[in-house]
């Protein structure tokens, strides 16, 4: 497959994830990185889950799963395709999502998720600039300048 | 589908996770429940796991899935059949089980998993009983047995 | 027992917990499971959660126990009845329920609790359900159903 | 009910508990306080833990009850009966003792359990002495002692 | 000390502990217990709180201690005492609780405290009375009392 | 920088994290990815350490960072380079790896690190290997056939 | 280098972190100990926390280093400076500090951080009037005053 | 008061507490700093412990305090002397130190305590050694080749 630009995909276990993802198309967009997002269910939608996943190799350079609870989404994702895959735990009404880390981060031995911070869409977004950059190259000077405007905001 | 008697899978991630399956082993023997003991593995074996979960219905009166870590077994299964799915939580190395109890109770709305103790072999079989005197009704008076032996013990 | 159809009993330690059960009232009404819904205390009334549990049997087909903090009323009804006892684990103003659910599904060996999620409530009738087609088969095609509506409100 | 001298009752949910349980013993000895040691479950003997609980007035001052995982022995066994009782948390195989500790203190309002620290064996005794100088005041200088011993031993 | 009818101290760390200690008054008041309500601080007013240990005995039948955080005010109180102590965890703005429930129930080896649940003033209140019935038995007929009246509720 | 194959970089705190790297190691030697292992603490050679990670875009093509406590490690290196870091919470002798954990996974926005579970020594190596095939394809067919040995193995 | 009176650094790892500081800035006032109040992050201005640190020694007494989420901040500038450093963990929105604190008090050995409460602003600010106490001693009789005030505005 | 050389004091709970703190001895020997070394108890020793405590500002520079469990001491001390005092948990039985870190951190505003990791003893003495450098600038030296060496040794 050759991709004439970075194309990513985010998908989310459930409609309520979206208003956190926005902070990962905050980023995305900003780093001009092509992105579709996608609401799939590891547990709801199970044979959608797998079709995308066991395709998603022919369209995306990665992909980036937001899921909160018993997160399987990532690790499910993780286990049909060969992409990196970027696991984001989303906080739900109880136990502050630790729930959603445990079940994203702990993945048993073959099949591994990059794990990110609770809520941290922001990160997973970048997470994936950074690894894009292996392909990519044009996006490190992307990654430089926004990591000097950070520092410049900080320092202000 | 009609069975002759019952007849549960039991299905587990990995391999070392068979020791401790032995505790529901043991149960299911004594209440003579026809079982077989599957090693399949969420993230390792997916399809083998969907396929294993789609036809379940034709074969078994319910699923027991024992599972580590970020432990989505129990819930890959029970998101692919309507049998009754119970979830084991297997301590391993670290997080003391925690993080499989985690990953199998807190299961989002819409795909349930009825989840026993951290290591909870044995109940993990004594609640398939129970769950199977909805059909088999000579599994009641067993149970009353049991738990008489269970009382004379503790009261011995 | 002989019952013409479904009918299950939901118990709650408080009347502060009926708020979290309708979430169960609604779906068992969606696939028109008769129940009772009972207010018993295994510390304030354990005298009525007694004779309750001990006469279970005759009247219902399983029981939904919801309860917080120190939770232990789907135990203590376990502990009289040879019945399925799903555990609800029930948020309080401390702990953020992890109280409820441990003291409900770190059941010891001998009495399981069938546990959920903590709040739960939807996958407490539903885990309801998919025991009850042990009995009532004709609740498969409707949980069938449910599932392709889940999925259909997922990728819509 | 008139008592010429004290006398408590120690209940443990398990015979697997009674190790941890000489911790009591040595102290009450010391303390020449007169026990008897019981193993009842809240689970496995419901009735005769009830039936323990509803007479224990009749010949008890007071109940230390102690048990491991989702311990519900001392609240239930406090919800029988208006003598003050002592919860011990027991460790058992997983989670450290967390789960005995929060099902034991963490009681709803109503039926207070006066808990001590996980495997605290000893400290249960000395709460019960403590608790038993209202009664039997002769306590109060043994209890002075054992802690002028106390001391000493820190200091040599 | 020969003391006509029962008192208690109540002690909180922090006048912004008084509010939740109104469960405690409540009961007291229910029950007719006398008490004196005193804020000491363990950390900041080390010498009163150790003079006002010191001397309870002459006027106290028993001591509730309530404090937050690292909360050593009824460890610090029972080390100076022979009286029963009863330890109210309270909830801060951090950590929910769990570091107060620990650092009060966690006692060493030969200084208990009776701890209840965190925020559980009522309990804690109702803890006194039930000890207190050693020495004024007209107590346990209000207790059944009580207890009769909340099961009337529950069951309303 | 052309690099005429992947090469990447482990970092390790501490020598005692050794023993733990040697899961990393067995997998980039069968993908055939080299690597350098070097030992730097972010706390004791800081200077090192950021001169390390400032230079690291010119030799690698990614860093996997591995660390135990407050896990500083992986954080720091990536505050200092742009390629990709791979984060390795290890187990050290108190609180089970979760404050490695923590420290590594809860970055603040602006600087990710892909975390995998604690002590998952091998699923970072993978993990590593995911990220590399969007530059090195023919790496693709390993993990192919990687995790069809893994099937293999757990359904013989 | 000669100081003539006492001075220190407070700085946080984010613009939000200010309000939290605003407790420590009260006290420090009251004690008239002057200090600098910088904004510096461990991860996005690495350099400039660098340079801080390694020449702080020239100017500060003493530095208190305040941070969230996986906070970093105080053990990196620990590692550059043998000035004591005081860390303050930041409650941020998700799992109510105890990263913050486990990052920033789990330091491994060879670089301490004198870690205080979460959110105790106050505190890290008299720990550092303490500790000014041995080169400074005439604050000594500001904090005998101090605490008097405490204890008097405690017993009123 | 007029010290010739720096002199400490490390107070511990319990003599089983000695084998940990060996890590402190072996640390303030390597800076020639002199200390005394008492086991004191919070509880069983409480008259002794403020006794000490109140002197302590005459003899020593200041303190470090160790203890396990609901770990009052470090606290209690801390209440009784403007001396800088470092709170060094200790790990006991159960919990894996997770309680004597929160009884020791979470300390209220007012009295802090310069808090070091679960078995910290090396970092609560080179902790020391810091904060004595503001009175004793020739440890400065020690530190800075410490560190010199502790980089070696890692770099090694």
């Amino acid at each position: 497959m050759i991709l004439s630009k970075p194309k990513i995909a985010i998908v989310v276990g459930s409609k309520s994830d979206l208003q956190i993802i926005k902070g990962c198309e905050k980023i995305l967009n900003e780093f001009n990185v092509d992105y579709d997002l996608k609401v799939l269910s590891a547990h709801r939608t199970p044979v959608e889950t797998q079709q995308f996943a066991q395709n998603a190799d022919k369209v995306y350079d990665l992909i980036i799963a937001g899921a909160g609870k018993a997160a399987h989404l990532p690790g499910v994702i993780a286990s049909y395709t060969i992409l990196p895959v970027i696991g984001l735990p989303i906080k739900s009404s109880t136990l502050d999502g630790i729930d959603s880390l445990l079940s994203i981060v702990q993945m048993p031995k073959g099949i591994p998720v990059a794990t990110v911070a609770i809520d941290g869409a922001e990160n997973a977004a970048l997470l994936a600039c950074h690894i894009l950059t292996l392909k990519y190259p044009y996006i490190k000077e992307l990654l430089v300048n926004y990591r000097k405007r950070m520092a410049d905001e900080v320092l202000s």
